[in-house]
């Protein structure tokens, strides 16, 4: 079988738990080695980024503790390949500091973009 | 026209009457023979079968009376030859027996991952 | 690069202004005339045009003022190309006159077959 490739998008902050637990449920049901994933992240959601530090001021583990451990998962599924996606338009609508990201997130200039380009590429789109 | 194809997902119980009014409309509208039509339940939208009973319990209607209309529309809708799809690792959460699950549902074990390959094999994706 | 195209799915009130603005950041991104955007209502997101008036009533502008400044964004968008599309089934649910919706929106029978029709042609799908 050809190696599986998704897309999750997340818009606002109370559905994060969920998404995190369905990409945990798909990387254990097919394996790392055989799905593509990325998640995009627009709206409030970015919102989960706000307590974020300057690199100066912290060693960048000063996230609000509520997030930490979210961002802590995401950290690790990153590490298996997990490609985490912010959009530029909403972490300027909150005012987010975009060199206050973690190091494992990359930004877009539009998130929906990024979604619209990548379902013409062939991935699946799920809103969870 | 090809036939046409569609996942309907569902991770919220408060969803269920408008994914099956969506459904009822689609199938009034192309005709039954005219559209290959699958429900993938997972989240806290599996929590429909929760007061599902062991066969040896009761003759299988048993369910919360809030519940039984809805669960007999589906059973209605599967007789049409619409897929009811539901979420093992959801079950577990939920402490829900497979055993105690309609005729017309099929388990899978990650309904997310049926929901990525369905796509890759054509399906539309809709999330009322 | 080919045009891009995507259907949005509105369904529930709430969710325009996200719309809105989604379809506006697509627009400033990749231009107008790179993507087909494809506006799917229905459900109770129909309700935005329950104010609406006959034409023998007014001139046209005596939607509710919560609603007017969207309703006016959404003609402005669909100037620029982006189509609305409307389902007569909700309209219907919700006691709409179809001669009182603004002049820039399409009715089709069931807005769930377009969404379906559509991602069968190679639109991307999004539910903001």
């Amino acid at each position: 079988m050809n190696e599986l490739k998704v897309i999750f998008h997340i818009n606002e902050s109370n559905r994060w738990k969920i998404v995190l637990v369905n990409i945990t449920n798909l990387l254990n049901d097919v394996g790392q080695d055989n799905v593509n994933i990325e998640v995009v992240v627009n709206g409030e959601a970015v919102s989960i980024f706000k307590n974020g530090c300057q690199p100066t001021e912290c060693s960048g583990s000063c996230y609000g503790s509520t997030n930490e451990s979210l961002l802590e998962q995401m950290e690790k599924l990153s590490e298996v390949g997990v490609n985490f996606v912010v959009c530029r338009n909403s972490l300027k609508g909150q005012s987010i500091d975009e060199n206050s990201l973690p190091d494992f997130v990359t930004v877009v200039p539009a998130g929906i973009t990024e979604i619209v380009r990548k379902q013409a590429e062939g991935y699946a789109y799920i809103k969870p």
